[in-house]
């Protein structure tokens, strides 16, 4: 339960362990009650058909938004993914989930996601731009490789996010990898 | 000395505490050793005159080296940080040593810092681009931005390290200032 719950988006392992205390003390008021409120979300919830994304409605409500930009599309692996970039406010466009990455180990290959599905959104036009928002991990840098190159057939402008120091990042508690990769990608100050 | 142990570069407050308890534990032999190797080094420790590094030699290893290149030089806040850099073998210009960063919590002013070398340095011409390699913390870009406006007089490109997903980053475990960035400075794919 734990790792479910750590799972949710802003609860790391320690605070989904610190959760699952807290309602295990308190089991015969809040787990039932919580359990109550889980099983009647789940019954509302539906997976949008057109982005992926979980939400009460089909069209979800980013994708049913008129106000979002439809020509810029974000696509990442997870829908936890698109919650925590939403959350930060600061891209205005629509999403694609992929439904998970790339991933030789654990045997997924292109048609287990989403990509189709991804392209024929492409194909439809009005798409200017196409955000690869993929983890900074192997897998799913080797994804946003292999999305890219599917896409390069399309007049879209194909860009992913910046790779860099964190918000915080103090330079020698980063790792070489990191450091390197801000180095490599050094921009002029504006 | 946890805390002396570790602003040494690698080496976390939890690796620190694991160093310390081992010292501890063997201080009749370890630790004995460890005192008059660092006694010797610390007799033959010099700060570079020209960057500011600390080294055996002045002017330094890195500022004596003719295989490094004189046109690009990287600033950062403290001479740990340099190795954190230099570590990550990407940047092969010189480097300058601020000695700190502004603050005005801990009252240190642009004349604390070695700041009249770096201008002196750049105006002595030579250099054609600055890297202003702070901290991603408040302080530190604090710092970077009243440098790269004493900088803009003289004939050089002023450059930042990338601010962004740092390596093997998850985008649901990330804080939402770094998400932002991440999206506000992506860039097309190569
Ligand atoms: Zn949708
Ligand atoms: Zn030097």
């Amino acid at each position: 339960m734990t790792a479910a719950l750590s799972r949710l988006p802003g609860l790391g392992p320690r605070s989904a362990r610190r959760a699952v205390l807290w309602l295990i003390k308190r089991r015969e008021t809040a787990l039932v009650q919580l359990l109550d409120a889980l099983g009647a979300v789940q019954g509302a919830l539906v997976e949008c058909e057109v982005c992926g994304n979980i939400d009460t409605h089909d069209p979800c409500a980013i994708c049913a938004d008129p106000r979002r930009d439809m020509r810029a599309l974000c696509v990442v692996e997870e829908v936890a993914d698109l919650w925590a970039l939403d959350r930060a406010r600061l891209f205005t466009g629509k999403y694609h989930v992929l439904g998970g990455r790339l991933s030789a180990l654990d045997g997924v290959r292109p048609e287990d996601l989403a990509i189709d599905r991804l392209l024929a959104r492409v194909e439809q036009g009005g798409v200017d731009e196409v955000v690869l928002a993929m983890n900074a991990t192997l897998e799913g840098q080797t994804t946003a490789h292999y999305l890219a190159e599917r896409l390069e057939a399309f007049p879209v402008r194909i860009t992913q996010l910046a790779h860099g120091l964190p918000v915080g990042g103090e330079l020698d508690y980063l790792d070489e990898g990191t450091l390197a990769q801000a180095i490599r990608a050094r921009r002029p100050v504006a």
